[in-house]
């Protein structure tokens, strides 16, 4: 009976409680989902921080000694534990070996990150070659848009959304100025309709048809930080390059999230950080998509020697021999310490596939929606209780794994009782939560255990 | 007497041979030399490869359990002890604390490279807020450019070397060809006189002297990477300025190795990595300055989150609260696992002080220069014996710790034969040997070894 992950959330919520005879809101419906869940073993391949390590842990509420309810693999990804594995063998590199790291051992230190490519290609849905890793997200933003931001007079505005990611925001701003237009006139920016939280395919695909002639590129996420979005990219490439526009997206939130197809869907270019769903560790090492069929056309603007071909690069000649397509952008060489965890956690991504991964995620983070609907939807027979409205879209196709929630009520309180309790999960004042069930390491346990913990946090922060 | 480190080397050598009563060639010269050394310490905190250890050695020829004879610390340096203590620090952060790493701990992760920032400004003679550590070193290196290189009809030329490290060229020509201007013309190439291997300072004064006029900035490296000459920065950008030409010094081979007064000498802006003297492991976290006197005239050309106030930059309100001067640069959130090795180093140099370790290295690396010179001088009365010539200046004034060593031979299999014994230096065809003594780690006995596994090399690899 495993085709309950085929069934939308509510449906397999329904069967599996009726098959258990017990409430739909049970945790029994949890532990039947966890154990019919294929993906589940991933999970130990994770460390998850016990509750009694987490700062504003209270211990005189909650059992310190369980794994904590993590929740914003939105923000920053667990620890893979080949992570310190591989960081120790190439510490050990460097000791036993150092200067012949660069270029012996399983990970040599001058083109480890290359090792990485095809995995991570396969989690965009990239070709071979299409995808380099290489310094932070907003550098590789920057150095993308040098190169697909060539503003005309007459085609110069990019398009973005409003309430972009600020990095996103400033480095279209300074590029704009970089080139020499006004950013006012020329940072073209969609807004949700009146009363309503997210985009509207829709009206950003009626934007581009309308100022389209004037745009010179669409530059948008693929899921939304705040609001959980995801983007129909596909519909919006299209719709782009209908009217002549180079289409890229900030994928920072999408990748390892949302089920990507970047060359399938014809994007010209994309970017994003491994820290969050990818789960390298702080600032790890971020990731750059050109199309290949701008291999040959699209030349970086900046050059640096890691853009020159490898079998020749050490030569030092001074005369560039650029490496076609994405690969050309490289400036620097890049530091092993930074490959070792992103090799770990790709591992465990290529053990499973997007696809798999999507599936879970949409009956988990379905069946978060689910109960959050059951506890806390508007109850006009109790004025006084809180509820949440949920920001994100409801259709599973224009969301990844997180929620963002927006209470009725002030959050900040609810918010630490929820950390006293081992919850980790972001706020954003006045009253959102950005809640993300990871299908790579989180249970559906974790779900109901955040339900229950909810719960108590809101009692006790409305006593008192 | 200890001031034997105050005299000049040939003096110190005559001097202690004469004490001990044995020829200036001899390995207790060496040692005492080490016995005397202050800083001598120092080397327990690193990790030294054992001789056995490093991939080419042929154990036959050569007691594998020694400490290799490494002199390559220009091309990466050692491993600091401390580098692994702290990373595993973080490590365990993520495991147990996960997403409080960004703001609780030793090391927040979300500044924790600016608790660094004071100790790298002493290394380089700056002042506080004068340096920011991110990205890589070409990526700095484009983000100042693009701040610093104005280029005007009648002002637009870039001084450089001709044979400048391909990244830089790179790096400049693309910047020349960013701006719209040709790079054949614009990019202004130093040469050494003909038969000569460095660049005279009179010339190069010379040359900003009468071409000042249309060059835009100078870039110059601090210490160049293939002879190992010392420019006088000092000079050199005061000759610039009396142009009006923005200077600015790639200190990749400087940094950590020579005395660096950057605030001082009125430098407008440099770069640097941080895996060459600085110890921190290939691709580490680089440096970047730019001089106080520009903090709120020179803006960046790029933005990002990190350029943004710290206090306030969390609150993503998209109105930017650019910090004053280099901070400003700052795109991408940095990796705490490149700090952590950083800091290790960082703290060694803190223990000593770039006077005292430049007072070593003149020693060490005119020891080298005594030594070589005793064997390898052209000899007309031994035609067929190999004789060296020493591209790097043999004023101190005018060189770090490298010695550039061309021999009158083809080098291949010499370098092999010192490989299998043991040595790591760097070799570039057909002739040359770059030997570095880094006087943070390196002994006078290291020293010593070397030129004696140089005479057993080339027995090695002249017979059969
Ligand atoms: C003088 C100089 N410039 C630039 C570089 C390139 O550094 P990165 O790969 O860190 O950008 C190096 C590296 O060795 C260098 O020595
Ligand atoms: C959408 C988006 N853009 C840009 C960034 C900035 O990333 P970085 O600091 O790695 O440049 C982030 C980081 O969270 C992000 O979520």
């Amino acid at each position: 009976m495993d085709d309950i992950f085929d069934l939308s959330p509510t449906a397999a919520v329904k069967r599996v409680s009726a098959l258990l005879d017990c409430s739909p809101t049970s945790e029994k419906v949890a532990d039947y989902f966890d154990k019919h869940d294929k993906l589940r073993h991933l999970r130990e391949n994770f460390l998850v921080p016990k509750i009694a390590d987490l700062p504003p842990t209270d211990l005189s509420l909650v059992d310190g000694s369980q794994e904590c309810i993590y929740l914003c693999g939105n923000s920053l990804g667990l620890q893979p534990k080949n992570a310190r594995k591989y960081l120790e063998e190439e510490l050990d590199n460097w000791a036993k070996i150092a200067i012949h790291g660069h270029t012996v051992g399983s990970r040599p230190w001058a083109w480890a990150e290359n090792n990485l490519e095809d995995f991570m290609a396969n989690i965009v849905g990239a070709k071979s070659g299409e995808v380099a890793l290489m310094n932070g997200l907003t550098v590789n933003l920057h150095l993308l848009m040098l190169s697909f931001y060539k503003p005309t007079p007459t085609r110069y505005k990019i398009l973005l959304e409003s309430k972009a990611f600020p990095s996103d925001h400033y480095a279209i701003e300074s590029q704009i100025r970089l080139r020499g237009f006004p950013p006012e006139s020329s940072m073209l920016m969609l807004s949700p309709r009146p009363g309503e939280d997210t985009l509207r395919t829709e009206d950003i695909l009626d934007v581009i048809k309308k100022e389209g002639d004037v745009i010179a590129m669409v530059m948008l996420p693929g899921v939304q930080y705040y609001t959980g979005q995801l983007f129909d990219m596909h519909a919006i490439t299209k719709a782009g390059h209908k009217k002549g526009c180079f289409v890229g997206f900030d994928c920072a939130h999408a990748v390892g999230n949302a089920d990507l197809k970047l060359h399938e869907w014809d994007v010209d270019f994309a970017c994003w950080c491994s820290y969050k769903y990818l789960n390298s560790g702080a600032g790890g090492l971020a990731g750059a998509f050109i199309h290949e069929k701008h291999k040959d056309t699209i030349k970086p603007a900046l050059l640096g020697w890691w853009g020159h071909d490898l079998a020749t690069r050490f030569r030092m000649t001074n005369v560039m021999e650029l490496q076609p397509g994405v690969s050309g952008f490289r400036l620097s060489n890049q530091p092993i310490l930074l490959v070792c965890p992103l090799q770990a956690s790709l591992e465990l991504f290529n053990m499973a596939s997007m696809q798999s991964l999507r599936r879970k995620s949409v009956l988990l983070t379905g069946y978060l929606e689910y109960l959050m609907k059951e506890f806390y939807t508007e109850d006009p027979a109790q004025p006084h209780k809180a509820y949440v409205r949920i920001l994100t879209p409801s259709d599973p196709q224009q969301r990844g794994c997180q929620l963002s929630l927006s209470f009725s009520i002030p959050i900040r309180r609810v918010f630490q009782e929820l950390e006293k309790r081992g919850v980790a999960c972001d706020m954003r004042e006045p009253s959102v939560l950005r809640v993300a069930p990871v299908p790579l390491y989180n249970s559906f346990r974790d779900v109901h255990r955040f339900i229950e913990t909810l719960g108590k946090a809101l009692a006790a922060s409305s006593s008192g």
